[in-house]
């Protein structure tokens, strides 16, 4: 990887760090160590950096957000609940003014209603969701792609 | 108490440490202390074991939730505030796939209509409200009850 | 049992005599007189009185509860299906003035929305659902508690 | 009184048998013997008859409307909790196809949302609301005025 | 009549003006000036004074309201259209505190869905409507009698 | 007819005793007496045996309806306005756990919108409306059909 | 079959081409054809003709349903998905002024929320639906009732 | 490419032949053959074969997505407007029950509130939007990936 | 122009008196007066006769409807705000009972949602809007080929 | 007419080839071929050419709209039932970017709630209702104003 | 005061006339001639000029708005009731295109729903409320700020 | 500054420590310790004290509101993004029970949908927006007027 790579932030939201244990039906048996792995194989493939936070805390996740600026060059985000509910990382999002892609594992048009709203969608590069682990890879493309564009 | 008896987390939510402190004609001059210690007497007479807990952050909430895996057999839970806007606890909840009991010291269909939705409701095994403190001590009964089945 | 002791009306509405043998995977299979014979237990453990009262009829429960003015310390309901429809029960309990707990069999909330939605809620002393009998039980606890306030 | 003279039926809907003991700050003292002795008055002083039922049961003020064709002119009725739930009384009255003036013993827009909305007021004579006991005079007024039209 | 006879304020809202030449299917061949002679004819036989003001402007009824105050002991209103608009005379009624009825011609629950909100309903003594001119009628002796209180 | 003949219940709602006298543009001038009439004809053609009740009581029509079980194999019911409102009949319809068809003599989508809603039509295993009284007949045809496949 | 047989008009809309082959847990395996033998029967069966077509485009069921005019007495038509959508297919069928009965395989209050409403409802004769096949049938029957009234 | 390969269909839905010349600043110049190239040389690289195919015709697209049974082993489909109004195609896409994936070239979420509800999304495998002509590769991708499990 | 000639009331409402100078880039640098000119321009051409008002009050454009009545044949309204939120103007047009077009320079579907929905819409003979100045004159147009069928 | 005359595309939407024969109490005895020498004879007296065409398909509809560009200088469009549901042809009218007009031949605000919407008013240069045939000649003087400016 | 001083423009809404008699427990017993004086005197502290109007016109409010163009710098208004109903007042300072800080004595959040919408509230340059007189010195110190910036 | 000089709690929610560098063109460059100078120099000059603190977590803005009691004497709030979204906020403001002003920075009513609704309103003793950094001068000022009533 050369020095002048594009970095890549890639962050988990509330409860990811149980997956491979929480609902396997729902999410399967892959944990979020192996989706790190996974995103960090990739990251080399396509000559990116990435770095990868999990956070169950909606104003550490606003912090984290922050911090990104001047270091990344983008975001794919996993906000899982608090894509429904936040405000505050929606408002985090707009202030560091970075280009992100919001993924999920599920498809959220196949679940509850109120998982059908999120709050950062309007903001997004774009979007992936319903691919489990895969949507973070193919959201890791996507933000490439736009970046090299 | 033997050593194999069952174990219930008790969590309180946010504000609840001012409890006895605050707005006193809603809620009465019962400290949260008091109910840990009415709490620990019930227990004792059903030979259970409880251990609780008060906190004002959302993220800490779903981390003791996380850890009540393994630990904890059931919970009895006054999500206070949460109740009404905590996706995050609600999927924190569901990923332990723990049975629970949601309490409130006072009955919220008669306050606020805000207050009227709680986000944990349908995934909660019963739910007891209105009675002050004694809440608390219906919902330990229910809980055990319903882990004696 | 004292002749002073307090005295509970407990009302059970529309349907409720199938206990037992209706959607057992719902309900179970504890018909109604088995939970009068449990109320009965417990009401002499708490040494009140307790009266159970079976109706299909609106009317007839609007007049059930006319009846424990001056009978009756306090009231155990579970209106069933009456619950999200009745005003004129509302109103009953309205008039007679009498502290009433509010149980449900099921977590009404864990089921169909127009099940919601307690016409009644908002003037209960305090609700339980969810803990199948026990709920009746646990209702009946809270009341006495309440009255001997 | 001549044989000819017009006759009226009044209808008192549930809860209304206990008037004048029930909440007396909403609805004062009076008691319902008194306001039918109060309609009897004023019904002698208009050369017309009335008689006058309470019930609490849906399925009996359906029937009582049913029986009043042929017999009489048209109806002054207050539904009360019925007001706000009953097709079928709506359906009855659809059906008898006699005037009739809708009346309440208090301002229904000054009290609860789900009491403002009325399922039979759009088929009405006329409506006369909040003017306590009197509410029934004047629509007894309004409809012999109506009548003779 | 004596000096000490009550006073009561009529007014009559946009459009009445019309009256007995407009949509005479739906307001009849009564004209406003027959409606004030009538209601002059009761208030002799009541013992009582009127006064009746008719005006299109929603300002200039918000003025007769104020000069109300000190001059009449309560008001007989049908706000016609602004009934369901005018938030400006709804605040006027409130700030000279004096008792009012709400008088309409029509049934306006038989009418169009806007017109079965009123913006002056909850602050209202009584209402009265769907008798044609009688609606005034009665509305003054309720008006009357609730005065007499 | 054979003794091992399947039963059908026919229930009749609300209201539905005056057919034939009320609002015959509505509802036409067959008598719910003719209606039973064909029904009989009709179920001794399809060689199954009707037992037809109408009552104006919900209270009562739940209990109809729990008598059902061990004694009919299946329901055609007309609940009449019942239908909107009743969620006690849907609860008994789910209790007895038999197959039943909704009928109804008018198209009640070309009715008011508050009868657009049905509270049982999601239970039911068919639906016919709109046909007068041949709904029956058809609803008739059509459980027999679904019982003998 | 004489000359002056009534005929009629059976429409079947988008994706009942598969019938037969399409989610046969909710559609059994009869085929469309199948169902059209079946309506050829009973149409001999009750001296009237049928003519039946299917059609995946909106604009297509438009236009034969203007082709009925002159030609067919009567339709049954079962639109699917085109019933929760078509403005077009409601006004071609108010355009050609024909009586028609609208049928579903299944009850379609039993499924997803945007398939309780229909955009024809309102204008069809009659309504049914919930019992498979036999739905043609008995939407056939009740046309043919309804023609020869 | 092997003769076992995967086969998946693209389907391209209305207005999307004008792409590369319709408000490019929206869509850019990429042409709608500029996307098939693209996707043939991703087929080709991941080892599936893809059949691309444009209309404008609700009906059309029913009948190529029923052509795709036993033919094709998955979807990649950018239903374009009709994502928002056709239940005729959702209906398709459930019975030939083969796993598609939904794309848009915007995030449909950052337009206007009418094309925030896809019909389709709920049965989708995965979606993918906003990435341009990207989201269909990184479609394509996931849904390879999808197959391949 | 002949003595017999029709004759037609414009009316403008509030706001436009500042036309020419309010918001340009909406309304462009027309005035009323240039409106008013090429209305009689066009009235000439049309040979019937125009009247043209302004008010920014509710009240003077009621009475200025009400004195058309055996002055006017018909109208063309432009009621700006009032457009959007009188119930007493679309009486007052309702009373007056003449034929009367809506018009509006801008399309207010393209601007604020507030501005969709008109409360003299329903009544209207014709609705013209979007065309600047242009409005009126198509508006006049519509009026006067409607009075001559 | 010079070459250089500008060129207007006339489409008419579903159902509207039955125009003259199709409920005449709404929509007059014209047939659209008399429209359509309507707009002929008003397009030579105006300078320009008129293009008419007629369809039932949404799709065709959004291909007739496609061919407009480079050919055509504007549209007036009535896309009758096609104006409240269909996505595709807003998308066809944005993609093209060629001014056009909206026309309806009755006043769509004194009809149905479902027609108050259209999808494609907010793109519209202006619209014209209401005026039965002369809608279309209105329509056609505006947008002809309007590429004049 | 230097000739050059800017200019700011207050108007008083309806019922404002009142205040200091009008319901003293909302608005406490300062008078607008004492609230003027207030002004006035602030105004002579931040070296501008203040003009002050009440109106109980909603038409009047308008006019008034269109004169400040030319005169006054910036706007102080409390529109009072027409604050929730006026869109001719929002259009009438989205004409003059004056900034203005909208004031209210009262916080409007704590009171009924109707009064929490503003239509003119998304044009403010400021908004102050809930601190009674004060309220209109704060907002003309946040105009004049806003001003001189 | 006196011993006894009144204490201010001033809050910045979360977001807000990126002041001056976020969306200027929204916010401006002033920065929060820009805004905590302004706010110490205008407590001096009002004689009282102020402290400030921000912070993006929930629950720490909960306990910051806790400490209060006892030490200061009123808050001046901006609760940024969490204004929208958190009862526990509210709970904790109605817990201690203090005055406090809401503040924003911008016009929140000129912003999203989403914004136009506080949690915290109906509480406050005023609220002050849309004058950049001078909102909070203001709020100051109103809360010390407020004290010192």
């Amino acid at each position: 990887m050369t020095p002048a790579a594009r970095s890549i932030l890639v962050l988990h939201g509330p409860n990811l760090g149980l997956l491979g244990t929480r609902e396997p039906e729902k999410y399967g048996t892959t944990t979020l160590a192996d989706i790190d792995v996974s995103l960090a194989g990739l990251a080399a493939e396509l000559d990116v950096r990435v770095e990868c936070h999990q956070s169950n805390h909606e104003g550490e996740l606003v912090e984290l957000i922050h911090q990104a600026r001047g270091v990344h060059d983008g975001l794919v985000i996993n906000l899982a609940a608090y894509t429904h509910t936040s405000v505050a990382i929606r408002d985090a999002l707009a202030a560091v003014d970075l280009p992100f892609v919001e993924v999920h594992l599920t498809n959220v048009h196949a679940r509850e209603p109120f998982r059908h709203h999120s709050m950062v969608a309007a903001l997004a590069q774009g979007i992936v969701q319903g691919f489990g682990a895969d949507s973070y890879l193919l959201g890791l493309r996507g933000m490439v792609k736009w970046l090299s564009r």
